[in-house]
């Protein structure tokens, strides 16, 4: 560097060489991808995670440039590897690997052998060295390593970085620093500046933080790669080793200078090492800001030793202390998404241990029809949401009245004001307060319902809330059949029967209740060839409908009933206990392979550890009584005189559709007629009378209202 | 009556007397005190019952006076006798007799025999005029029907009255009619307007609405009783029969003179009556108002045949037309009030048929405390204001965190914004949105926990929390441990232990659940003589508590554990069920004559139709899987090791208060040493480790949080 060689100045002569700590910058979207990571796929596996973060050169004249951690510094969901390669090119996001340890508790966390962590960085920069990795790749000497530990359920985030750098014992002396400006003739400078945004130009260098330049005899600089040292060192030239310099102080080299050093002297064998540190002003080399300088390096022997553990240091400083950082995402969330990702968390945390194969995706994009918004509806929604059930249609014709809100769940005093508000409507609209990414929807609707005979100039009305049913049940993957009555759950069975849709049923009695999913209908959804259903037939029994063991038709029950007959007279926790067993019942049918085809299972039929059934045995039928403290699985197939789910009643329904419900609305005897039921009672004689005497006590006909 | 008979004018004279109606008023007081007597005490009975109508004269030139029908009108609870003596003397308030048929249903209403209930009350109304008891008591003339269906639900009423009037056939004929100031002298007019004065303003006569006026020829007036009738004519002094007249008319009489002259013209034989409608204004008689008149009257040869069934009229007319009247109270009532009475409607019916023997007063005034307000306490607390408890206090320390809402009932994501807010404020506030009565009071406090040791200057805080802790639970009648931790639970079971207060747990596994009511304590609550406990002791096997079969005292389970270990994890149908059957037990418990004594029993263990247990069996533990569909009771009794209700740790801490539960909360193994586990667990050996693995499936140690 002949006449060019800067003259050392006093200030920096023969002093000890000093960096100023690399900086970390970890953005909220680092800690977003790993909650979701940590829940969705690390769950409670612990091992280090191949990270990237992303530096530049410093680019402003009194503000450092920081290794930058962003979502994209983390796997993706498919590619646990290393996410270096699918950012490259970026001038302003050179990948640096490093190593993220997210540990499971916060005590982890605090004790985790920080020291030996970081000589264990260290030695692998140090093999990374010998190996000519580094030359091949000189983001290795940036290594970095990152501890953490996600508190995913308040969104907080303890996390420490270090940027490991090899200890030189002695430590580099500085023989001279000044800006690149200064340092170089004029030529140099201009042709120096020139390389340098040649360099950061190109996709293929821009990232590559380390670098040679080589000086002609001319002035003409230009940059090169590592791996040309021996090729430079041949040709004579002047030869600065160069490097993309994060820190702005004009007294100091940046950080990623410790290991280079170390490289350089190690792998080249140079003692007197003429250094270049890179820094742009706007987007261009700025040589005013650039720094050359000129360090005496002397290599610790002990390094030699393929054994040695080499002295290091690196934790990042925290304010001057050494301390791990906190950040808290919660209070810059937008507070929904903040309720998203909390009522995932439950969920998600399931899946960890317990439950692998729960389908969180599948769960949130069924819709689920609830007929009755009750005390069964209520409760039913509200258990539905928490198992992270997003869309809901809520129907029910009634208004919210003062009785309610103690007992269905979704009310509340408001409600009741001024006649009391729809409770579809109310529901639907309290569900999005529990939640607001909930999916409700509130229809006011009467479910029409067989035996209640209606007048000329109701038909109308009537027929439309059929064919509305209808269309709802098509456009729903689960209907509940919630209501109070048992002839209003006729024709949402009958509906879900013809189209094969899973039909779950919740009734109450005084201190009894009934659980119990519908079988598959009788017929398939498209009519075959012959238009018959033998193949179905022929699979096996079906499960049995609510009514399928039903000897009477449904009928109007609600007509001159007394007040306690027509009101919910039951145990206030009948709705709650009946609701959750509805909805996991579902849930374990959803996860079932053959869904609304699976067996019914009873308690004690399987092994509990079966792996077709994660969450546990999937019944038919559930009955239980509060006050003798039991619970049984029942299994029942269809009947083939079932009012609902019968062959002869769905054939009638599908070649007469709404005329057919209007006849089974205004004739009372018609569904007995139909399925055969006239002439059984007419054998069975008066034995019906003391059944329909019981039937308030047997929980199928009080129920929610 | 000489010179004073009233010339007929041409306007009255031979026309047909006719008689504006009646007209009833009943307001809201009637129907309140109906519908809580048909809640509480008439439920399905569906027998007549005697009231008392009310009227006065009328007192209002152009307004008629009406018949009342206010709360005194119905039988109090403890006497449901005719209410009639109740009120005497009252001026405003003369009391009439009634029949109240109050239907179980709207059709049973509907179809009430209208024309036979009203010739049964004329047939009353003819046997009084025969026997002479309308002589004695003239209001039996005035006797009226009313018949109703409350839908007590709504707060709606359906009523029609009936004002039974024996029909003259042939009519009365009038003739003449004119104000008694025309009528009489002005002598006659003074004097009969100080007698009907004096008659109104003795408590004796003032109610009674028939009576005799006697003229004598010097003008001076008296009125007399109908029993002075046989004196009256015998004296040979002109004779008016008087009567309180409603009506305002000034060309009729009211209606009450119907069954007047039935009366006079079948007891007495008179056909010419000289009648007298008294009437007033501003509360003394008013002559001008007061009308005087003659009409010819024959009654019906068939009234003497004893079977006759007499012509009768009197439903009352509404707009009219001859319909019911439907008072809506919900309008009008004050919400709050309305939302009470509603919400104890379900529960009254329940004692209609199904729990007679329930007892709601007891409940509404048991002061629960609970422990937790997650997704156990949350729905406990609801589902006891379902069943009437109305006294509620809530402890948690947490604050309302964005994953609660979804599973923990009594929260909105509005409470998690800005941090959220306290879990037991916001319960309170959420408790009397739903039900404005509720006392509820939040408490924001943590549970000092055993093995999680503490700071010197944390101390007085935490004994501060032991002692809020023990008069917490010394003030309320039943705990409920609700938390998430086994730790948390440990003090209140001591507490509850040494107190002999009831103690409700329930826990949550991933999917199974634990309910249970702890034993009473190992002490009586005061200590006897001898300060020991043999006399309880030997009462036989205490039940156990929530630790009794622990092997391992409760320590700090919360640190160093992974986020699923830490959170919630459970199936959502969980919480609810465990929460109900938490409630129900309780519920079971207080109506259990042994109360925290009563034994354990199990299902199917005693006979279901007991006496002594309407609300079923009262097991001790009640244990369930949802994955197993499975629910089965179990009895467990107390320890002598346990470490929280066992005889020596409850003397322990009985002798050295605070200082004990410091020390048990900061030495680990103080518990275990005090009771001997530390011992047993020495022989055992390494099986702990297993049973430490099996904890969190094991549903005692994961709750929800």
């Amino acid at each position: 560097m002949a006449n060019t060689s800067p003259s050392p100045s006093p200030s920096s002569e023969g002093r000890i060489l000093q960096f100023p700590p690399f900086q970390s910058l970890v953005d909220d979207g680092f800690w977003r991808r790993l909650s979701a990571l940590k829940l969705d796929t690390l769950r409670t596996d612990q091992s280090p995670i191949f990270i990237s973060g992303f530096y530049a050169p410093c680019s402003h004249s009194s503000v450092s440039n920081y290794l930058a951690l962003h979502s994209e510094s983390l796997p993706s969901d498919s590619n646990m590897e290393s996410p270096l390669e699918r950012v490259r090119g970026n001038r302003n996001k050179c990948p640096i690997p490093g190593t993220l340890l997210n540990t499971n508790t916060l005590e982890s966390f605090r004790s985790l052998d920080r020291e030996s962590l970081l000589k264990a960085e260290a030695k692998r920069i140090l093999e990374d060295i010998y190996s000519g990795r580094a030359e091949e790749d000189p983001s290795v000497l940036l290594r970095f390593l990152i501890i953490s530990f996600a508190d995913l359920k308040k969104w907080g985030f303890y996390y420490w970085c270090a940027f490991p750098a090899l200890v030189l014992d002695p430590p580099a002396t500085l023989l001279n620093l000044k800006p690149a400006s200064e340092a170089l003739n004029s030529d140099e400078v201009v042709s120096l500046s020139a390389a340098c945004n040649e360099w950061r130009n190109s996709s293929v260098t821009t990232d590559v933080p380390f670098f040679l330049v080589s000086i002609s005899p001319n002035s003409g600089a230009i940059l090169r790669p590592l791996k040309d040292w021996e090729l430079c060192k041949d040709e004579g030239q002047k030869v600065l080793f160069g490097f993309y310099d994060p820190c702005h102080l004009p007294t100091n080299p940046g950080w990623p200078l410790r290991n280079f050093l170390a490289f350089i002297s190690l792998r080249w064998n140079v003692e007197k090492i003429n250094f270049f540190c890179y820094r742009e002003k706007q987007g261009t080399a700025d040589m005013r800001l650039s720094l050359v300088g000129e360090a005496l390096v002397s290599p610790p022997s002990a390094w030699r030793d393929p054994e040695c553990i080499p002295k290091a240091v690196g934790w990042e400083p925290k304010g001057g202390k050494l301390m791990p950082r906190f950040v808290s995402l919660a209070e810059s969330m937008d507070p929904e998404r903040l309720a998203v990702s909390a009522a995932e968390l439950n969920l998600k945390l399931m899946r960890w241990r317990t439950l692998p194969s729960l389908d969180l995706d599948m769960l949130s994009g069924v819709r689920c029809l609830l007929l009755g918004v009750g005390t069964l509806g209520c409760e039913v929604a509200r258990i539905l949401m928490a198992w992270g059930v997003r869309k809901m249609t809520l129907v029910d014709s009634g208004r919210v009245a003062m009785s309610n809100p103690v007992r269905q769940s979704l009310y509340t005093f408001q409600d009741c004001l001024n006649g009391g508000e729809f409770k579809a409507n109310a529901a639907a609209r309290n569900l999005k307060q529990i939640f607001p990414a909930v999916e409700a929807e509130g229809i006011v609707m009467p479910i029409p319902m067989p035996g209640h005979p209606i007048s000329a100039k109701e038909t109308d009305t009537v027929l439309e809330s059929c064919k509305r049913l209808e269309d709802l049940i098509e456009s729903h993957d689960v209907t509940f059949l919630l209501t109070d009555t048992r002839e209003s759950r006729w024709l949402p069975t009958l509906i879900c029967s013809n189209k094969n849709k899973i039909a779950i049923t919740a009734a109450l009695g005084f201190d009894s209740y009934l659980v119990m999913r519908h079988g598959a209908g009788p017929m398939p959804t498209a009519p075959g060839p012959c238009g018959t259903a033998t193949d179905v037939e022929s699979a096996g029994p079906r499960l049995g409908c609510y009514f399928c063991n039903d000897v009477v038709a449904p009928i109007d029950s609600v007509s001159n009933r007394t007040l306690d007959q027509q009101c919910t007279v039951t145990r206030p926790g009948l709705a709650p206990i009946a609701s959750a067993l509805a909805v996991e019942l579902l849930v374990g049918l959803l996860h079932h392979p053959n869904k609304i085809n699976a067996k019914g299972e009873n308690a004690g039929s399987i092994v509990s550890s079966s792996e077709e059934t994660p969450l546990g045995i999937l019944p038919h039928q559930i009955r239980g009584s509060i006050s003798q403290s039991s619970q049984l699985t029942l299994l029942g197939h269809s009947s083939h005189s079932c009012t609902a789910c019968s062959q002869a009643v769905v054939t009638e329904y599908r070649q007469r559709g709404l005329e057919f419900m209007l006849q089974a609305i205004n004739q009372p005897t018609y569904l007995e007629d139909l399925t055969g039921l006239t002439e059984l009672m007419n054998s069975v004689g008066s034995c019906q009378l003391d059944w329909i005497d019981d039937d308030a006590a047997d929980g199928d006909e009080i129920d929610d209202f």
